[in-house]
């Protein structure tokens, strides 16, 4: 109660929790807020027509003034693919790693809304300082390069955030997560850690990527015509295993798909991909390559609509055709929901004669989240007071929270919270929810922001079921005499002979119910098209569902005249 | 050349070679035509507003004179959900198993469509003739009670079809694969083998029934408040040994769900279930029942959106209430295409508070369909001359065929066919495929069968993405003037504040476009509603594009006055 109290940390997720994707983190004590990550989420098949789901920034947007920077753990869309529309909304400085900042940087650009902004490269061990925070990155795997967690020192004591990782012991980079500095963390005391819940769901350890590297080698090794290897494009590691075994093997590298492209370009001018000279072939050079002394590195490893390998799966891709001979390994899980999809684009691909190595038949992938035996080692690491699941959808955060009992974590120090959700910690280290923000998905549609909102997904949804039949009355604005002939017509109800056929009788139904309704209509002269309009769109669905059992949606528009 | 000359045995599968579902195979010799199943597939996510999707039966249908019978191997819906509708269009009796033939008597007697069908029950291992075919159904192993294979003798040789199948040596319902049959074949000849794929992409055996009932009855003996578990309706063996661990612990088990207390109805009428007296609760008394002393069984472990357990991870089942304390088994894995929606309803009973187990955390579902090592068996078994893998996506059926080569079948003797292909073996036993019917999946929508087809859908696809902006626009039909005003109407395209601004402006828009084009319009007195009618499109799309950057489905009605 005394004036001079100090305010509390106050730890805010915006997006990640509950729902994986579009992460981002506020953490605001007193006047100043460091926001941790601004990612995206793909719109899943619920989505319709959405491109893509930001977080809900409004809440640090309305500090703007506060927000001291934002720190990006690493380039993955769901890390940084909110900062083209978001950022500008802030005009703050952006921090990370130096192929995190390549990746920003190249986002930003493409959306022109670099203008204005400063993205600051930070080496992994130095601590700088924004606002009351003192900030410091360590190196963590995860499934892109030069990944990081990021350690703030705050007034109340030390936050640690994993960002995204995994634990690897021989990564092909060469750097190891770095134990040393969250072993030091732990010994220095950690308030709070923040970790990675992905996986949290999956027992043991997660394989290192040099397992997938063998695989690979000994695929391209053996295989007697051209191999093609599909993974993402931010997968750098698995670029450079692909590109070291082509090496080995004496075959060239050819890379198709403008992100994997892009990518390459980029992790080569920054040094984290080694690519041998002389070991690419440009893309148009590929069909008349020699298919044994040949290798394809391109996107689309889960069924993407656009990607390279679906448009090779159906035949259509420009440079590469498939043929019997062709091995292609899909080196990926498919992500919950494209399992369908990846199932057709194997089956494609199979049709055309390839052989297809896939993640149910073959060790062809490995994942880049921690599980559950190092989410316990990272806990016992850096030994929190509190601990916080982040980054899962629901099940993966309550795994998470078991994971940390089990370390001995007390249950009351461990917070399942979700989006939205405000923890606060004081300064004698007390900690609670204090409140909870009413957080909204904002959809991304075309170049408008928010002009797709819950109801107009709700509109689509009926659309995609049962189409629409739309009808235009012609009517005198007094008498509600017909004066013209109804026209109606369908979309994506029925096929063209039953939709004629329906239609014909439909006018006539639309005839009687205006003729039945216009005593009623003309005795209401404030309301006389409203009365016509519920008149026919009752006997229009009377009509319909009588003889389809289906509900299309149904669009009147009486024409007064 | 001769005119005696016998004719081939035809293999003609309708469905389920190529993409899984829809199973149906039709098996022709001369004048005889014998089916072996008849099902549906689920629609896909691409399948918009389908209800469920049949095979093109049209090629029997056409020969419906000749068709002798129709043999189901098993009461799922892939196998019997197309014969309320094709069955009365060929007028034949179907044969099957107990169990089968109760299943599938329910479905047509729902369907009102038994009337003059005569439905024959068979034993295992019993021979009855079918035209020239003698058929004898012989017992295996699947994820369903009673299911069956078919030995055909033709006079050609002897085909053996194995339906949906697994090896189990420890089967809830104590009766195995009947191995002798099955090796008697091999020791007598078997011209021919089609074989299930469905698991042809998984290494090893499939793992026994008795796997998941041990790990069923530990939960349910461990779990200190109320147990749900929920799993497929027709899975009986699960329900028995739920029932069977409920009993073990002194709970009582209710059923919910109108599938699985229907199923359980029929199963324990035939003797497939052995549920103990007294050990059932009425659904209206379960909220009162104790915990600790009850365990529910009940359908939605596929995450369908109208089943019991989605309603109650919603919190919307009449009955069921999810509560802390509470312990849900998932017993299944997701169907392709269903993670999603399968891990959404995990987190909404996570955050009512119950505990959930799901087979990415427990063994708690076992697969009903055989892995590569129990499909060698089946062919190293009936030795067949000919080899065609049937029941799978197309990548199943290649991984199939080179099971068939490593067990020595000669390549040129192992057809990869698709539904439609027609595999022809004459009498001195050559084998070709001999033509390939063209086949049309058929869409059941509501109450018609092909009322939606591929344009129809098409249609949906594109009403999903961006909805709809209809134009009615009242013009004179000889001077081509407006005679009112043009309305405009938007449908799931943008949010209502921004439709109502866009509508405003396009009418002006309109206005403009009909006066430009009105000179045109008279000079082509045949067309002139059409060259308004494209000026209006034309005008709209380009401002609509250049304010969206999105193409909504555009609908032009000119009302002719």
């Amino acid at each position: 109660m005394s004036s001079t109290a100090s305010p509390p940390l106050r730890i805010i997720p915006l997006g990640g929790l509950g729902e994986i994707g579009k992460n981002m983190m506020a953490i605001e004590y007193g006047d100043d807020i460091l926001i941790i990550d601004c990612g995206l989420m793909f719109p899943d098949e619920a989505h319709h027509g959405v491109d893509i789901v930001l977080p809900d920034a409004q809440y640090v947007i309305d500090r703007a003034e506060n927000v001291v920077g934002v720190v990006i753990t690493h380039g993955h869309e769901d890390h940084i693919g909110g900062l083209s529309h978001i950022l500008p909304e802030l005009g703050v400085s952006v921090y990370g790693t130096a192929l995190t900042i390549g990746l920003v940087s190249v986002k930003l650009r493409e959306s022109r809304r670099l203008r204005g902004i400063t993205l600051e490269t930070v080496e992994p061990g130095d601590t700088f300082g924004l606002g009351v925070f003192d900030v410091t990155l360590f190196r963590v795997n995860h499934s892109i390069p030069d990944a990081a967690g990021v350690i703030i020192d705050t007034p109340v004591g030390t936050v640690v955030h994993t960002g995204d990782f995994k634990l690897d012991h021989t990564p092909v980079d060469g750097k190891p997560t770095d134990f040393q500095r969250l072993a030091q963390a732990g010994e220095d005391g950690v308030l709070l850690l923040l970790s990675d819940s992905t996986y949290a769901d999956v027992s043991g350890h997660t394989p290192s990527e040099a397992v997938v590297g063998t695989a690979l080698a000994r695929y391209i090794g053996e295989a007697e015509g051209r191999v093609i290897v599909a993974s993402f494009a931010s997968l750098i590691s698995r670029i450079q295993q692909v590109a070291d075994a082509a090496a080995a093997h004496g075959r060239r590298l050819g890379i198709i798909g403008r992100s994997m492209v892009d990518n390459v370009r980029l992790a080569t001018e920054l040094g984290y991909l080694r690519i041998p000279d002389g070991l690419l072939i440009p893309a148009n050079q590929l069909d008349s390559s020699v298919p044994e002394e040949t290798v394809i590195m391109t996107t689309g490893a889960q069924g993407e609509p656009t990607s390279a390998l679906v448009r090779m799966a159906r035949g259509t891709h420009q440079q590469v055709h498939i043929e019997p001979g062709d091995t292609v390994i899909l080196s990926s899980n498919p992500i919950p929901g494209n399992e369908a999809v990846v199932g057709q684009t194997i089956d494609g691909l199979f049709r055309l004669g390839a052989d297809v190595l896939y993640s149910r038949t073959e060790q062809v992938h490995v994942r880049g989240h921690a599980s559950q035996e190092d989410l316990k080692l990272m806990m016992r690491l850096t030994k929190p007071r509190y601990f916080v699941p982040v980054h899962g959808d629901f099940r993966h955060l309550v795994h998470h929270t078991r994971l940390a009992e089990s370390v001995g974590i007390p249950e009351d120090n461990i917070f399942l919270m979700n989006d939205g959700d405000v923890l606060e910690i004081d300064d004698v280290g007390d900690a609670r929810i204090a409140e909870s923000l009413d957080l909204r998905d904002r959809f991304v549609s075309g170049i408008h922001v928010g002009s797709v909102d819950n109801e107009v997904l709700r509109e689509r949804a009926a659309l995609s079921r049962n189409g629409i039949v739309t009808v235009s009355v012609p009517i005198d604005s007094e008498t509600y005499d017909l004066v013209g002939d109804p026209v109606i017509s369908m979309v994506g109800f029925l096929d063209q002979e039953r939709a004629d056929d329906l239609c014909i009788r439909l006018v006539e139904v639309v005839e009687d119910a205006v003729a039945k309704a216009q005593d009623a209509a003309v005795s209401k002269p404030a309301a006389g098209l409203s009365v016509i309009e519920s008149a026919v769109r009752e006997e229009l669905n009377n009509v319909i569902y009588k003889d389809t059992r289906r509900r299309p949606r149904l669009l009147i528009q009486t024409t007064p005249l």
